[in-house]
């Protein structure tokens, strides 16, 4: 395979980490599938050795995305903010956290909501994003069962519908746009837990 | 060009709508730009000629599936129920009518949901899209200054949230799964205007 353009020698190096993101916008641009190592290499200016150098293969740039993405993720629920005060408080705090990950991390995240199982590596993935959406769940159960999230609903399907609100923001949140990040997180927040109704 | 499996002659025919509908699957399975006419007649098991005798052209196909899911979601906002009662009411009753409309022709909103731009039709189904939003936003609005809606949340990012909550069901929800389209929608309403929380 040939580099579709020239390597350029002595520019800067890159670390692991501007690798992986260069790698990711690609992804997200014309599909994980659609493209190549050499791709990637050519995006960075990069001989694919001096990739390799950096990373063992395309399969570990998708892990190390999407384990970005879901680490994050995991995060909100391991946080302090998520085991503390009412079960109310508790999923306010874990859906204010998984906007501020979904903003921080967005090509992380936007790569992560079109992974459809193709290898082990996104069937991975997928099982980490499934036993989430489960601890969730059983978040939104005992606010339920605590009195403090309403009966009518059913707990798994609230949650998906509440996380479908929130994985949309990769669709059109761009940072930097006229959206505050915090303000979205408010926003989010206070529709899924009270309405865009007065009360 | 060669069929990719034989013709079978004396099959039952397809009417337009039928031809359609199994045009649209196959373009969500593997991708619009990535499906030939070719791949359609295989499909249908008819040759090119006999698809033509249907449809003029790719483009065609996807120029009416757009139509089929925008005219959907434009029918919801003439409907009589989206211009009676408060505009909390008619909002309630466009996000009723919305889940109604993605339950009832979901693969046609699916597709829509993942046009880009690259082409006319597709600039025009967007543009259609915003014009829909729009209207919902305005909607939004008049709701705020009525005092019905909360007016510390922006009526257009109030918007896109709840509609990213009712977009999402193409990720998820399927015709004749556990989940059933009047409780879908009943369960969308009352998480957007009125939260999960108990009042």
């Amino acid at each position: 395979m040939v580099d579709p353009i020239p390597v350029r020698r002595g520019r800067p190096g890159y670390d692991r980490a501007q690798v992986l993101a260069i790698a990711v916008a690609l992804f997200n641009e014309q599909g994980y599938d659609a493209t190549s190592v050499a791709d990637v290499a050519a995006r960075l200016s990069l001989s694919k050795s001096a990739l390799y150098h950096h990373f063992d293969s395309k399969e570990q740039l998708l892990a190390l995305a999407l384990d970005e993405a879901l680490s994050g993720l995991e995060g909100v629920l391991d946080a302090p903010a998520a085991s503390a005060g009412s079960a109310a408080e508790r999923l306010a705090a874990v859906l204010h956290g998984a906007v501020a990950v979904l903003v921080d991390r967005l090509p992380y995240v936007t790569l992560l909501l079109r992974v459809r199982g193709n290898s082990v590596i996104e069937r991975t993935a997928l099982d980490r994003r499934r036993a989430f959406d489960h601890r969730v769940t059983a978040l939104v159960e005992e606010a339920q069962r605590d009195g403090l999230v309403r009966d009518d609903l059913d707990g798994a399907v609230a949650t998906r519908l509440v996380f479908g609100m929130v994985n949309s923001l990769v669709e059109w949140y761009r940072p930097g746009g006229p959206v505050d990040a915090e303000r979205l997180a408010h926003d989010v927040v206070a529709v899924s837990l009270d309405g865009m109704r007065t009360r």
